[in-house]
């Protein structure tokens, strides 16, 4: 049988050490190819490009692995990997990340990392975001290594299941503290926003974003909990957005007009 | 009692014809207030800008009614309107619309105008994202007003549930080629994409994206089905994108390592 062919891609950009330790662990399981975006790309969530035309560029970044930088975003690296670099050739897996910075709770909605991974899901690709919770350059990803390493082997020998895709949290422990893997569902959290105002050179006002995450989810089945108790967050997560559990109190709506 | 507060956005911009529509049905309801982009954010999906300062400046676009326009993204508009403009004065009511094409089924990922919506319900606030079946500048929003008067009538009636938004489609037919409102599932459809190529001026590969919207999905209680046998289609939505129906499948998962 030959080797499964595995897509790696990240929000942080082709030269992020995180995307570095991706590929590393992701050579192990088969044949990797890289197409990620040529500058960074947190926070653009599902965003897609349609205004403007894409580029592709194939670098030279990871020692015998074909690796492409791309002009737009997370997601459009899914699209263009699969549609014009493999032109549809089977992908058996697609990694995304290692992401500086967690990407636990209602942060999947806002990470370009797990929305390129939710993209492939999308496509029928098996799929697994990744992110460590250490947002510095030099954050050390031997532990997420190890784990990355033990679910890709896991993801690889499960049936196929459309639009499921896994994201995947890294306590900031070493290999020796992290106690193991909890499967979790999202935490019901929150950004209190502030935005810094300043004046630019010029005297004109601007905003800045920045902010602070509160988690009020008490459940101790949430990916908040299980990085706060030291465990490896596992949310099998999916695209579909319908609030099935207020469905029946919004009946009646059919009925104005 | 106060007039209800109603924040009004969209992603095609502060100048399309959908959101002076909008502003014109939501100002029947309550004071008005509009934060929108000040520049199309057609499939900008739930991205914020963190890298960037944001700009906001007070324009007179629609008579009577304060309204920002916003260098970011959708939801950034969201967050600076309830963090900056409105200082957390409570906002009765989001709407975000009404935008210029479908945003049904899974386009509601990719949607700014969805996106802005959902940060609304995010930050606990009532809200609605509205859409037409129709690309063009100047499509014909008759039906489309009527029938999001009737929904932000409902909707304002309703008990506040935190994080749930409406995903609200019009097809593209005449008020009384409308068969009413049918409450769905959001349809698992897809797009099949293509990428034109082409060379720029200088010589150099660009690929541009496009693609076909595919719905394989049979159901008669989807969005896309409302849509094509003539109803308004709502879709109660939300941010948790837990896969629950998988969980049990994958436990197995803590054992592994």
């Amino acid at each position: 049988m030959s080797k499964p062919l595995i897509l790696v891609t990240n929000d942080d950009g082709i030269a992020a050490p995180g995307i570095r330790a991706l590929v590393e662990v992701a050579e192990t399981f088969g044949e990797v190819i890289v197409v990620a975006p040529d500058s960074p790309q947190s926070g653009k969530g599902h965003a897609i490009t349609i205004h403007d035309p894409l580029r592709l560029k194939k670098v030279s970044v990871f020692e015998g692995i074909e690796a492409w930088e791309c002009s737009g975003t997370p997601v459009d690296c899914v699209k263009l990997a699969k549609h014009v670099i493999l032109k549809d050739r089977p992908i058996s897996l697609c990694v995304s990340g290692i992401n500086h910075g967690s990407n636990a709770s209602i942060n999947i909605l806002y990470s370009g990392t797990l929305s390129a991974a939710m993209e492939a899901a999308l496509e029928g690709i098996r799929s697994i975001g990744f992110s460590l919770l250490d947002f510095s350059f030099d954050a050390d990803f031997e532990a997420s290594r190890f784990w990355a390493g033990k679910v890709i082997g896991y993801m690889l020998e499960q049936p196929f299941r459309h639009g499921c895709l896994l994201n995947v949290n890294f306590p900031k422990l070493s290999p020796q503290e992290i106690r193991g893997i909890r499967l979790c569902r999202q935490a019901n959290a929150r950004w209190v926003e502030k935005f810094v105002e300043g004046r630019d050179p010029g005297g004109r006002p601007y905003y800045w974003l920045t902010g602070e995450f509160i988690n009020e989810d008490t459940g101790d089945d949430t990916d908040v909990w299980a990085l706060e108790n030291g465990y490896v967050s596992v949310v099998p997560s999916m695209h579909d957005l319908t609030n099935y559990t207020v469905m029946k109190d919004l009946s009646d709506l059919e009925s104005i007009g």
